[in-house]
């Protein structure tokens, strides 16, 4: 037997291209990841990723409830477990979300990795190649890039500052009926301080979406990373309180606690659970018991709760700061939508400018990223002007640099 | 706003079934996970799961490593990070890697949720609606599971005593061409104490195996959970050593750390690579972050390597106390492999028994179960008389007594 492998040797490249699927062959980079490159730099402001303030993290709560759970029930947390999740965290997100006034039993939770795993499972359970997914425009990109990966396509309805306009949804559904034979796969709705748009869907919208998916018998998929992060107003009921019969709910622990550990939550109907749990098991068996156990025990000690509302005062003064930096550095003909909650605003420039040009001729130069608008049309048809900032990452001055140094950039810009 | 909602009202249920893809259509839920809900009462002795011993997780080395973490990198930890894994620990994988003979650098590694998530990666970059893949009969139930997801099909092998018979391999290729248009996808080989046959490919059958899909040129699939727990004898190199330009090669940290962290991992040519990265971005955007850490911490300062020895000796006697309960209390006619490592044998009954109707007629009545033949045979075309068996899970006395109970059940089978 040969073990003197010759490790420096030349190994050949082959063309795995041809080997591949037609899946494969359509999946393109997240726009993000490539900019993210172009920014990691250390001198970059960057407004670019949707991560949370580290310097929040519950270090504490999370040091305590490791050593909680290896102490009681170590070889339960690090052994295989359910597919659906560990029984007292399922009841936990039951119970919260029972108080919003879904009827949720623990049978209707599912863990997943993420709310990024629930999207994959989604397109593995929902898309045929080719088949439409209703959505507004712009719209979540980890959406799209997750669909993409399935052939999906996306037929879109406008988003103003009400969010979703939902009076177009019934002739974009008669349109994709027509246009593909099949109706679409569901609607894909971003209620609150939507990611990139940050406006949030009125109840009155919720409750004309509830009547129009009942009359066209269309599933809705109800993304909901941000809810609890309200920084204004008044709470509005999830659409699944409304028709939770056919509303697939998609939570996460990513932004109130710690996206590292990667732990989200699809609530939906028992009768459809059965696949999701059928589609995870070949995904992945099931979700890591370890970061399951630990979160909960967060939770039912009571330390996310506070940990919120913690989390709600930073976040508040970040977006106010913001806020109050456009208003200052920005130029004439520049706007941008006022988030009651969440991680991000969308702000437009002027006509003249092309937000994706702008990143790399004038941006990048003043030390600043953003986001650009395009990214979050599935169609590439709009956002050409439009940019989405985080405000949830950078502290307060830095933020004011940052978007000081965008204001110079475009003042630059229409100088030109 | 209305908020007070009847949390008790009726909640249609719909016909879901209709709005799902083909894919969805054609999941099956896995014959492990419904046997295992008839062997769940306390009283049963289940050699039907694949789970490690919990009794020898390293607790201490996990509490130590949560504490590091948490103290040096708690923010880092906690936080989003690269879809690619963790660079310290892609590192040392390369490392260990190549001190097998493997030309792998970091750049070659990517972090998975659980080898399980490798599976499903490979079913997303190569598989094809209707497209076969080549493997053994038996074959890991994890993969046909994973595979039947993306609506591909099966083309098998014999396995014999040295493994996969590599002879097969060009006809098995040239019949799908035949039939499909199209050549395999892949071929998927268990080298190393193979799940469920037990078996190792010999050093000889995988210099065959690299020499004819280089004529073919097929990808080939090395899936290695087992190799690092050996029990004797001597290791053969894995065969990405020999062609690693056309291997993707597959480990994981459940069976010689702990499986609730779900961490394994790819090692492809990076050219391929980036192809998977798309995918997982798609998938769950990245590996936990501080599961990675965590199991860095215990990786660096060299705690796997003596936790892996100390295992080796507790699995050893495990195996051995399986195979002499076998020839003590199993009947005439029956027969079982004597698998070099891992955590499984076959074994085979007379062929008046079908292990499917024994394990509801006799073995449940007996208070022992196992998992059925046929349930690794892709195409069901087998494994009727033959069952897999594990027996890391079960401390020694526990052994001795199920597989007691089996003769007892088998006796009792024949005698009718």
């Amino acid at each position: 037997m040969n073990m003197n492998f010759d490790l420096e040797r030349e190994v050949p490249i082959l063309e795995w291209e041809t080997h591949m699927s037609a899946r494969a062959k359509g999946m393109k980079s997240s726009a993000i990841r490539e900019l993210l490159k172009l920014t990691s730099q250390p001198d970059i402001i960057s407004f670019a990723g949707g991560l949370p303030a580290p310097e929040f993290f519950p270090l504490r709560a999370v040091d305590e409830a490791c050593r909680h759970v290896i102490k009681e029930n170590g070889a339960e947390a690090l052994q295989y477990s359910a597919t659906e999740g560990y029984q007292p965290l399922k009841e936990f997100l039951a119970n919260q979300t029972h108080k919003y006034g879904v009827p949720a039993k623990p049978e209707n939770v599912l863990l997943t990795n993420g709310s990024q795993q629930a999207l994959d499972l989604l397109g593995k359970v929902f898309i045929d190649p080719g088949r439409f997914v209703l959505t507004g425009r712009p719209t979540y990109l980890g959406a799209i890039q997750a669909w993409n990966a399935y052939q999906g396509r996306f037929h879109t309805m406008r988003v103003d500052e009400e969010g979703m306009i939902v009076d177009e949804i019934e002739h974009a559904y008669e349109k994709v009926l027509k246009e593909n034979g099949k109706p679409p796969a569901f609607i894909y709705v971003l209620p609150n301080f939507h990611n990139p748009a940050g406006t949030t869907l009125s109840w009155k919208r919720r409750e004309k979406l509830a009547e129009i998916v009942t009359k066209l018998n269309l599933p809705v998929v109800e993304d909901d990373p941000y809810g609890q992060l309200r920084y204004g107003g008044e709470d509005i009921p999830p659409i699944c309180t409304l028709i939770p019969e056919r509303t697939i709910y998609l939570g996460t622990f990513s932004k109130t606690l710690a996206p590292g550990l990667r732990l989200g939550w699809i609530i939906c109907p028992e009768v459809l659970m059965q696949r999701f749990i059928q589609a995870k098991q070949g995904s992945d068996l099931h979700t890591p018991t370890f970061a399951q156990y630990v979160t909960n025990d967060i939770c039912q000690r009571g330390l996310l709760k506070p940990h919120i509302q913690h989390l709600r005062g930073v976040y508040k003064k970040r977006r106010d700061t913001m806020l109050d930096a456009l208003e200052e550095f920005w130029p004439e003909g520049c706007s941008c939508t006022h988030p009651e909650g969440g991680l991000f605003l969308w702000a437009k420039v002027p006509e003249t400018i092309d937000t994706n040009v702008f990143f790399r001729e004038w941006a990048l130069k003043e030390k600043v990223a953003y986001v650009p608008g395009v990214n979050f049309y599935p169609n590439a048809d709009g956002g050409k002007h439009a940019m989405r900032l985080n405000f949830s990452y950078a502290p307060p001055e830095t933020i004011v640099e940052g978007i000081r140094r965008l204001g110079v950039a475009l003042k630059k810009a229409l100088a030109e």
